[in-house]
């Protein structure tokens, strides 16, 4: 599209400035990132009453969409910015502050001869492009997460918060300015006609994440040459087992399913071992009504699930066991052995998160290690996978991929090495004419001088 | 193509082989994968004559090929599969066989909450499908690393090593069959058309890692979604500081661009601080003229260079710099700075291997922190890139990708992690409700006992 002319587009322009902005931060210090993350932090508190306005501006334009029933309830109460959710977002970028700075970590330090030393040293993947909906919050900690791993971030929100993110964005890079941090380490691009040309600056552009409908996704990855991270569906199962305890069984299921059943952690299916179908399946059940979730079960199942009481329960139909619901909604199907559960999961499964509730060790471990999925849980709920759950202090996004990271991603994620190698004019001639050997020693203790 | 047939093409039919396989790899233990590797070994080793016989033939045909004036006779040599190299090939099994199992690693310990325990434990990817040119031990090499990682592999080989590679993956599959490892493990795909169909897989193809031709990578780069690992361009630098030592960086710039040019890791362009054209400049290209070797310098440095006995210049032209000649030339421009030549390389490299020859600690620390390439090195030739020279065993191929694995890339670049969480019935509500607090205590010493 832009053959004819020289002049770069506005795209090109946010992705060579972002690459600029990457490379002047492999120089800054943990003290300049963190000095960085409090100016962030005091600009956006500066800056609150202009960002609630403007909060206020898009959440009234939704409103106006809801009425029109062209958005859902839940994506206007997703835009919100007010009261206690500015202090979390505030409190948020204290928290990323408060991480370890993850630049030169050194994972591998070797001498490969005499005077010549090798080291594994992580830095910045470099440019990073974030794709969000709704969620303003979100732009403030990606934009956290990036300043402190060092990578430039390009952030592309939705349309519905176009102002709020405005203003965040603008109170962002007044902070890093204030500190002299590069303030193209966060930028925003706004509508949504950029994100085809965003797909094409792989020169400029080393990683998308893409935060948002199914369909998002698959548009993304099926239009771009560059590194996507993230997940499309999130088809995530419990299987009971036939020693199950039906209390924890019960427990885990209505939480897995029920909690919060919009988000890509929350179960669709559930598989129940043949040997628990008069046991455990009953009590389930009887949690299940209580919770009101509504139940499409195989014909074993459904014998038993229909004489519990208050209990909903349809007919499953084979497309069931490959849909998202993200409503009260579970599938459900009997299986005769560990094997076939683990066997449905691998076919039908999205390799995010899947549980195995059982008191037999050896069947979890056969669960655990034959599941391929970036989660394999034992007597847990397939909700803990998240970043914050489990302890990343902050969460990019959580990824089905098998290559880079998988599973929820935290700061690492952000992250990628160089290797540094330190000789005294050594060549591998002398290595290559059989003259000299190399030694290959780790030696763990030694860190790059340099 | 496939879209009006119910029948899985020969290609579908091998891409799912390979996820059977890689899922029944899940539970084999690290004595069963050395002794797969024991017998592939074996299984080479009595089908020597076989494999030699169909190597001669694809060697004649080769021959025939290059009497035509259509293949090089490097290519023809890099086909040969006899002498000391079929022991070199069965010594590379042992050796990958003597490495540590990958599988299983934990890199990850921490209790959430009482009796509830996060693990990050390394895992196989799942499919892997190498793309290679000539060189069947290639095939051997590649099958050695996918069997010690539990990946599964496919083999796409070059036309010219037809018969070779189909012999020794027969021989290798008849090895895995004997002691009843997945045979499907490895399987070897042929012909030219197979490769844009093996690039629609990606259900069951979790990477692709090519190795060849520039115009192959940006090929596969373009017409798959599925990962791929491995570099196109290998332009490799070396910036001669004004204070170089002028016999190191003769040695290093002879090193990096003659000992063995035509590789991804040899130097194609020389920089060279103003200060040091007449003090270590001479030295440099007296010792390139030695070597061979013919200089394309701009206006500063070939005023100097003019006079150095024996030496051809030529007047660079600007694609020069971005040019990976992969011969006896060399691209020389005069810089005036360290930030100079770290910005020309940022902007014309490719972010495979850049060096530095400098004794001021100083410039190298500057240009080792802000070369954003995968190696930067300082008084070391770049043609230490390489898995073998740095110790890692075995080599799948060099990344100037920025996400997943960067430089040389061994075992190591065929792991990914799943987490696994171990619960005795927790759910996220008490959590969510505040009712209780995650502790988020990391505890190294623990290793999964699932």
């Amino acid at each position: 599209m832009n053959g004819a002319s020289q002049e770069p587009s506005i795209i090109e322009s946010v992705a060579r400035r972002a690459r600029v902005a990457s490379r002047a931060m492999l120089s800054v210090s943990s003290s300049e990132k963190d000095a960085a993350l409090s100016a962030m932090r005091e600009q956006l508190s500066k800056s609150k009453d202009r960002i609630l306005e403007a909060n206020v501006a898009d959440i009234s334009a939704a409103k106006a969409r809801l009425a029109e029933g062209k958005i859902s309830a839940s994506l206007v109460k997703r835009l919100e910015l007010g009261g206690a959710k500015f202090d979390g977002v505030l409190t948020g970028i204290a928290s990323v502050r408060s991480l370890g700075d993850p630049v030169g970590e050194c994972s591998l330090s070797r001498q490969i001869d005499d005077g010549l030393q090798l080291y594994r040293v992580a830095c910045p993947i470099g440019v990073i492009c974030v794709i969000f909906e709704a969620r303003p919050e979100a732009a403030v900690q990606i934009a956290s997460l990036a300043v402190k791993s060092a990578n430039a971030v390009i952030l592309k929100g939705g349309k519905e918060a176009e102002k709020s993110n405005a203003a965040l964005v603008e109170a962002i890079r007044a902070g890093l300015k204030s500190v002299n941090f590069p303030e193209d380490a966060v930028q925003l691009v706004a509508t949504r006609e950029e994100v085809r040309e965003l797909l094409d600056q792989s020169k400029c552009i080393d990683l998308i994440i893409p935060r948002g409908s199914n369909a998002l996704v698959k548009y993304i990855t099926n239009n771009t040459r560059i590194p996507v991270m993230g997940h499309a569906d999130g088809i995530c199962s419990v299987y009971v087992d036939e020693t199950a305890s039906p209390s924890k069984a019960a427990n885990i299921v209505v939480d897995a399913k029920a909690q919060y059943p919009a988000v890509c952690n929350a179960a669709e299916t559930m598989l129940v071992h043949r040997s628990a179908l008069n046991t455990v399946l009953p009590v389930v059940g009887a949690a299940l009504a209580e919770a009101g979730v509504e139940l499409r079960a195989d014909a074993a199942s459904k014998a038993v699930l229909d004489s519990v009481k208050g209990l909903k329960v349809v007919d499953v139909s084979a497309v069931d066991y490959d849909t998202e619901f993200l409503e009260l909604i579970l599938a459900v199907k009997v299986v005769d052995s560990v094997d076939e559960a683990i066997a449905h999961i691998n076919e039908h499964g999205s390799g995010h998160t899947d549980c195995i509730i059982t008191e037999d060790e050896g069947a979890a471990r056969r669960f655990l290690g034959m599941v391929d999925s970036a989660g394999v849980y034992h007597n847990a709920s397939t909700r803990f996978a998240d970043g914050f759950r489990l302890g990343f202090g902050a969460e990019v996004g959580v990824s089905t991929h098998r290559t880079h990271a998988r599973g929820p991603v935290g700061l690492e994620g952000l992250m990628i090495y160089k290797y540094k190698l330190l000789g005294n004019g050594h060549t591998v001639k002398p290595y290559v004419d059989g003259d000299k050997v190399l030694k290959h020693k780790d030696t763990p203790d030694q860190l790059p001088p340099l």
